[in-house]
């Protein structure tokens, strides 16, 4: 049986690395991944398994042979003033789970899933199965004014690599990732582990409203053309509209108002919203009603309004075979509980889309991320290290 | 009878310093504004007073002996691409009154009254009654980095004058100003001039609201602590609580989001909130029901909301003497109307907390102001100056 000795062995130093009073940043491309990329050669090392990187910048620990093999990890970049365990636990459990299997596992760390410093979430994963824009990606520039161009060459890794390795993809027969629980789910479900039945379904709406810069002290009531006024009522209702449903999120994320004068009507706001449901038509039924009452407001506001969806994802099932053999796993070591729906995006739901994959979940009884409030037990760990092995012998067999 | 082409005659030199395409520009202390002054000077001798600068800037056209006199005038500044008669058409109004006269009067044009460049609105009279806080307009910086100070002194005004002139006052029997009215009130009524009973009180809002940062999609509706969600409602209800007052208007005019980040909930939002009624009192209730909501808001949200009074004004009534002369003087001249209130603040009213002042609006059919959309007919300035010369006749008896 996997315990939290074994992981906290495994963690011990990994865990440093970029640990400071306000968290873990561990950004990618940095020295502190440079740092978090090493300690991943060395457990591959430890366990017997070769070291590689693929042309996309991702971490393979490759048994001997030329596959394919089951892919078990995670990813072991941050964001910025995270938590411990976002990623990194999955890898450790990885190496972990392929030191003791009966059967030959790769153990990959993926690039860059949290894209906190491009704004490239799961670029690694993208990138592998050829659904990233390199292009795009390449030319952004982080904080500092470095293009990810010049990121990727600094750590060694060259940027025409990025366009793709769909061939690595031959080398998995199916991917299983261990990651924190985001939420609260499974603190309030009182068990230790977790299966992931799906990601949800995603979709960005960018609003623009144009109204007229007016004087606000002198300008009537009826006179005036108030792009604020109408971007929160908009605001409001985006969320009012999935308040019937508990397991829809809303959020409107970011805001910008101009000329944002103290004595001046706004004239223009720029919103977006990010909405997340278990189903894809729980998003098209609320845009559907939120384009209605926008047309409505902007009728009675004299304010125009544009909706545009930025972004959009139908969510992705996992393999139903792999949730069957992890779900079983789970209940054996007393974990049962009902499968979870993420409303985060991860590697697995990416490789999803080309292979079979799954995902574990391990109680995280604050439900924070991406902060250092993020918290998880070893123990708990160790029984989802433990359920991942038994379901990826059985499945690997 | 002062008729149109006085009036033009008069604006004809003033009207080009600073009109460009997208409207008039002449801010306080540029060259377009030496170039406004110098138009002054002119017409002080082409009507036989006096040029004189005050020791905070302001210019006073004075006749012969030691006063006090009737003051006339408004102000030569403008706000970025402003129109073409905000302030401008009452100085050259109060050369045209002073001429024909058979009493003394002097003519005032009020330094930077519109306070676009530093952000100090009406700084010449306020400075005029002692009211300003010089050190801080002194200090305050323009969108090149020049201090008021550097300003004032390039322009050969002693920074040192700014900090009150107020024997000058005594040299006032009292004021009135001719402005555009910035409102389609006079157009509603279909009149050509009105008088303003009042400036309206005034309240300035500065709302904190502080949430938590978490992921918007892992983040369960019932752990977030959302800020700009609680922000959008507090918008909303701070209009609402206005709506039912036609005099009443409420503008949320800047709204600062952190973290902005696209798939973060926000944990904080800055708000600023622009309130003015005829009615001090109007404006009191407003913001006790606003303190009730807020509080309300924060228990059912768990976002800290504080609500701070940044700026508040009772309002300033105008002399009930001088009103009487200019209301009978329209009604003579076929201008009878209800009398206004302002929502805009205006030298008359600063000055009015220390002399007997008073205001005549004219029509502006578009109502919009600021902007070169304003609109004014000179037969109907004419009309609003000839009441205020037959008033200031009597008042100066």
């Amino acid at each position: 049986m996997i315990g939290a000795a074994d992981l906290a062995a495994r963690l011990a130093d990994l865990q440093p690395i970029g640990l400071g009073p306000a968290g873990t940043t561990r950004l990618a491309w940095t020295r502190e991944d440079a740092a978090a990329r090493a300690w991943f050669e060395r457990q591959a090392a430890a366990v017997g398994l070769r070291a590689e990187r693929d042309p996309v910048g991702n971490l393979w620990a490759v048994p001997d042979g030329d596959g394919p093999w089951w892919g078990v990890g995670s990813h072991l970049d941050s964001v910025r003033s995270g938590g411990r365990h976002d990623g990194a636990l999955g890898v450790a459990a990885a190496f972990e789970v392929a030191a003791r299997a009966a059967v030959p596992l790769a153990v990959i760390s993926f690039a860059d899933e949290e894209g906190a410093r491009f704004n490239t979430p799961t670029l690694g994963s993208r990138a592998l199965v050829g659904r990233l824009d390199a292009d795009d990606a390449l030319a952004r520039v982080d904080d500092d004014g470095v293009t990810m161009a010049a990121a990727l060459a600094a750590a060694g890794v060259d940027p025409a690599g990025l366009s793709g390795a769909p061939e690595r993809l031959a080398l998995l027969r199916g991917f299983v990732e261990l990651h924190i629980d985001q939420t609260r789910d499974l603190e309030r479900a009182g068990v230790p582990a977790g299966v992931v039945a799906a990601l949800a379904s995603r979709m960005r709406v960018e609003a623009e409203l144009t109204g007229r810069a007016d004087h606000a002290g002198t300008t009537r009531r009826a006179d005036r053309r108030d792009a604020l006024a109408a971007a929160a009522r908009l605001v409001v209702r985006a969320d009012e509209l999935a308040a019937t449903d508990p397991g829809f999120v809303v959020t409107a994320t970011r805001l910008l108002v101009e000329p944002g004068a103290l004595t001046t009507i706004p004239s223009h706001v720029a919103l977006w919203l990010d909405a997340r449901a278990p189903a894809p038509e729980t998003v098209e039924r609320w845009r559907a009603a939120l384009d209605g009452f926008a047309a409505q407001l902007a009728r009675s506001t004299g304010v125009a309004i544009e909706l545009r969806t930025a972004a959009q994802s139908a969510g992705v099932a996992f393999d139903a075979g792999i949730r069957a053999r992890l779900a079983a796993a789970c209940a054996d070591l007393g974990s049962a509980t009902d499968e979870l729906v993420c409303f985060a995006g991860h590697d697995a739901g990416v490789l999803a889309e080309r292979v079979p994959a799954g995902m574990l979940f391990v109680r995280n009884p604050t439900g924070v991320s991406h902060a250092p409030e993020e918290e998880v037990a070893l123990e708990d760990a160790a029984v989802a290290a433990e359920a991942m092995l038994r379901a990826l012998e059985e499945l690997a067999r």
